[in-house]
């Protein structure tokens, strides 16, 4: 399965695409979306095109997203929401079911603990991708999102697997 | 000039047609598009492709999206600024240029105080287009920040016409 994940942000949103097949996790493509323009519909239109052309390029089967923190900056919060609108988006328009996962999900999934910080989580994609040249930290927590969707998904199929074999 | 006005919200986005020529103002369609579905990526699809659907019938040449109030409720105001994401790209993919008018300058706007309550809204709007039978509260308020779009760009059509006087 081809996941792609995307940590959404008006300037730049991140994404990462890796390959899951059974518990092997393999590197395909990750990169920064970045908005230009002063009008906030231009820079939209910016994010959805260029992530829609990220999946029409490399065809994910699957899409995962991040879950935003509200923090108390209602001005930054709105903004992030409309980024976030566009990441959504894209992936359903591709056709693609979209999981959410909360920061801390994909944290303790990533590094095993909820509270680690971006090197952390830097760090353990690193080991997780060897050889790949990583880029930009919005990039590293799009994989990262991806990473964390695989391992949700292997392990909803192992049940689905267990539950199966105790029925059969 | 035909103008959409579109209020944006994730279980009901309304939206309003109006025509002006000169400072006259004529009512051409409005009405809500309403999300379905469980998954905040479906409901958000919902929302765009209706709300694409109401671009390519009625083709206008400009849009204006309501500046959405930034409140206390964190969650709120990211489930607002989601849906305001693709009320902001979808007239942006269809090539329109998208104005963003505050609550209050619309409220001016056509009631004449910033501080009007919904009702006086609405009976304005209906003064302004007699014979028309209103729809929901959001459509009505999309009919507002459409008449406040043709207002602010009339002003600024007899701004750029003195100017032009003046420089004669």
């Amino acid at each position: 399965m081809r996941i792609i994940g995307i940590d959404p942000g008006l300037a730049k949103t991140g994404w990462g695409i890796i390959e899951s097949e059974g518990s092997k996790l393999r590197h395909v493509a990750h990169g920064t979306c970045v908005s230009h323009g002063d009008a906030l519909a231009d820079r939209l239109l910016d994010l959805f095109s260029s992530l829609s052309g990220v999946l029409r390029e490399y065809v994910p089967d699957a899409a995962a997203v991040e879950q935003t923190f509200v923090n108390k900056d209602g001005a930054g919060t709105l903004k992030l929401g409309q980024a976030r609108g566009i990441a959504m988006l894209a992936p359903a328009q591709a056709g693609l079911r979209v999981g959410e996962y909360a920061p801390n999900a994909i944290k303790k999934c990533v590094v095993g603990v909820g509270h680690a910080d971006k090197r952390q989580v830097a760090h353990m994609i690193g080991l997780q991708f060897p050889g790949v040249v990583l880029g930009g930290p919005d990039a590293i927590d799009a994989l990262a999102i991806a990473v964390c969707h695989a391992h949700h998904h292997g392990s909803q199929q192992s049940l689905e697997r267990a539950i199966a074999r105790a029925w059969r």
